[in-house]
């Protein structure tokens, strides 16, 4: 694209750079590449003046153009020639501070930092309210997907009821390689640690922590609510064997790590991050491998899906990149990005909460055992959708597989403590929860 | 949520609205149901004050609270009462002069016409950047999906390569329902037109012009250039047979309508609708029904998908409102969203595109057959992906179905002139193109 001779010069934006790893690397190269194109888009030029780094004398396969380079994150943060800050460093300290320093001295961030904006988001966002200037985070919810901006803005005027995210890559690509290769968890989670999807320490995400971190953002922007991660309830892919996953196949699901951010009538939520069988007819079914996907009900709008990278370089660059084009043209323009008001969240018990669930239970083969086992469920309140036999021929056990209607998780739970206590049940061998209706 | 008293009394914004069908009534009530909500969000409180209609005295179904109805649309876009315009009549006038005169009266305009952007986009939108003034359109594209915001804003700086879409819900129904009950093209049709999908003459639809009006849109915004629905290679789904379906699943791909807009290393840029089949492993392969979705590839970003409801009143409406949240809070704050520059279009010609095939083809069934007909490929340069023969014992004629690598369509072209001037050829009974890597 050519510049418009009409157009003024483009105003030059300055960028200092917080971290200079995989994402602050691919960053400052989109940023070299890009900067014509978008100077004739958005009339902005943007440049990278300043980057902190660890180690200021280690070699960088980057080229850094002119910018001088820092072991001291905190002189970036105030230097006279940064307009726009941007934080891919990552964990709470120094981001926290650093954050709010630059906030206070009235510098736009942009930043991609799913642990500080999960646990102290609200007064990171009334902070740059009161101080008038953006702070902006596409990045640290769906990695490359542009989420935050059209779930804030977009649907700025909708009334959005429910959130199920697929936002941890590792996890979907162990549980991929499980249903469609016949992997065992531990062989899936070895390769994703050998391609690097995954941690030597994998417990963030396969525990459901990331997952968990991610989904507290999304739902205080969604619903408009204050709350953190503390306040998300988590279960890992940990548990989940080949067997689920052949028998969800065979019953027409898939087993994916969901998070589900949710508000009901009376205005209270609740986020939980567990895995979840998925009908196959289903959008987020068809998410394989480390993709992530975020899919959305609203009232008005019906069902939305937003699909793509939730991690890697060049996608998280990318929407880095998007978050400081945008403060950088507010900034020339004298307006910035409001969040609008957080109200303390009113949280629904996790024992409260509808779910249908999946029950593989063992049984004593003998006449009368499913009745008295369909009579426990029916007494503690859980309608049975579906039941079926499976394998136990000429055993002396059979396995029996439930999937339930919606119920509170509390009567499920009271109806597993029952099960369990009863001479004809041998053990229950898997619980897990079936994607419904709202 | 409740309003934070600390913050200054809702900015009071007046919409007037051209047009009351469907979308028009959804909005009326979105804007009634929501205005407190979206106060305490964004600060600027919504009220509709005039719409016009055709027939003032006709019953309505949709409570219009305070808004004065006129049958005089002219009236609207000049009223003192009225700072925001919504424009939803659709086709190209009077809507061209009454959003022309709106926004030379200062006043941002709303639009969910496609057909009138994708004819006359570039000239309005440089109309209002002149004026200064927003003229936003998400509602034009794809329904309830918010992808234009995403592809302006979030992807600003994205190094854009290909958009594809399924972008009219019509045919994708009609093609679900041929792939998923066997149902002939005829059948479906009538559903369509039952379920209200398609119109009595379905000729927008199945022939692909509204998915042409909106992939030109698209391809403006992604390249940013100025093009129009002329500059657009459409086909429609009339030829799609219940055999080609049949066949395309028994090698792995659905038939989708596609629009595909591409940019090429040289900056030329191509727009097509045509039908193509798709991967059953490729995203867009599960958009069923009346979904709408949205691929995009980008350099830095790599895979992106918009996925929902093309159509409808609350979709369509859930867009445009989130729209006119924007232009009011942009008005508020004085600013507004600048499209940039539109730089003419290099079209490359479509026989110079690059298609991957899928063929079908009678042939005699006898010896060195093949070797002929694969020999034509090879003269005229179009190299075969997979062949296979099928049907045919004992018959007379043989069936050959080819797939190709990406070839250009002049070759292809004179590929299938040179196999049906063949005494061995019986017929050639598809040509449908094969979506493959950019």
């Amino acid at each position: 694209m050519t510049e418009n001779p009409d157009r003024p010069a483009p105003r030059t934006v300055r960028v200092g750079l917080l971290g200079c790893g995989t994402v602050g690397g691919a960053l400052t190269e989109l940023v070299t590449g890009r900067c014509d194109d978008i100077a004739a888009r958005t009339g902005v030029r943007l440049t990278v003046s300043r980057i902190a780094v660890r180690d200021a004398r280690r070699p960088r396969q980057v080229q850094l153009a002119d910018a001088v380079l820092t072991e001291d994150p905190a002189s970036v943060v105030t230097a006279d020639d940064v307009d726009v800050v941007v934080e891919v460093i990552g964990g709470i300290e120094p981001a926290r501070t650093l954050i709010t320093t630059a906030l206070r001295s009235g510098k736009p961030v942009v930043s991609a930092n799913k642990e500080l904006l999960a646990h102290h988001g609200a007064e990171l966002f009334e902070l740059a309210d009161a101080h008038g200037v953006d702070l902006l985070f596409e990045a640290a919810v769906a990695g490359g997907i542009p989420f935050v901006r059209p779930l804030r803005e977009s649907l700025a005027g909708e009334d959005v009821t429910r959130v199920i995210g697929i936002i941890n890559g590792t996890t979907n690509y162990i549980l991929t390689k499980m249903t469609e290769e016949g992997w065992s968890y531990t062989e899936a989670l070895a390769e994703a640690q050998a391609l690097g999807y995954a941690e030597a320490d994998p417990t963030a995400d396969v525990g459901g922590f990331d997952a968990g971190a991610k989904a507290a953002i999304i739902a205080g922007i969604a619903f408009g609510v204050a709350l953190s991660a503390e306040d998300v309830h988590h279960e890992g892919i940990t548990e989940v064997s080949a067997d689920d996953i052949a028998t969800a196949r065979r019953l027409g699901f898939q087993i994916k790590l969901l998070a589900v951010a949710e508000r009901f009538d009376d205005n209270s939520v609740a986020v939980r991050v567990h895995p979840t069988m998925v009908p196959e007819e289903h959008p987020l079914a068809s998410v394989r491998d480390s993709f992530n996907a975020v899919f959305v009900e609203g009232r008005a709008v019906g069902e939305l899906m937003f699909y793509g990278r939730g991690a890697g370089g060049g996608p998280t660059a990318s929407a880095v990149l998007g978050d400081v084009i945008d403060a950088s043209v507010n900034l020339v323009q004298g307006s910035h990005a409001s969040l609008g008001v957080f109200t303390p969240a009113s949280l629904r018990p996790q024992s409260e909460l509808p779910s249908a669930f999946y029950l593989a239970v063992e049984v004593a083969d003998q006449p009368g055992v499913l009745a008295t086992v369909a009579g426990v469920f029916g007494t503690n309140g859980v309608s049975i959708r579906s039941m079926e036999q499976v394998g136990a021929d000429g055993d002396a056990t059979a396995r029996l597989v439930f999937i339930t209607h919606a119920a509170r998780e509390a009567d499920v739970s009271a109806t597993l403590i029952k099960l369990r206590s009863l001479d004809v049940v041998g053990s229950i061998d898997s619980v897990i929860r079936v994607l419904g209706d709202a």
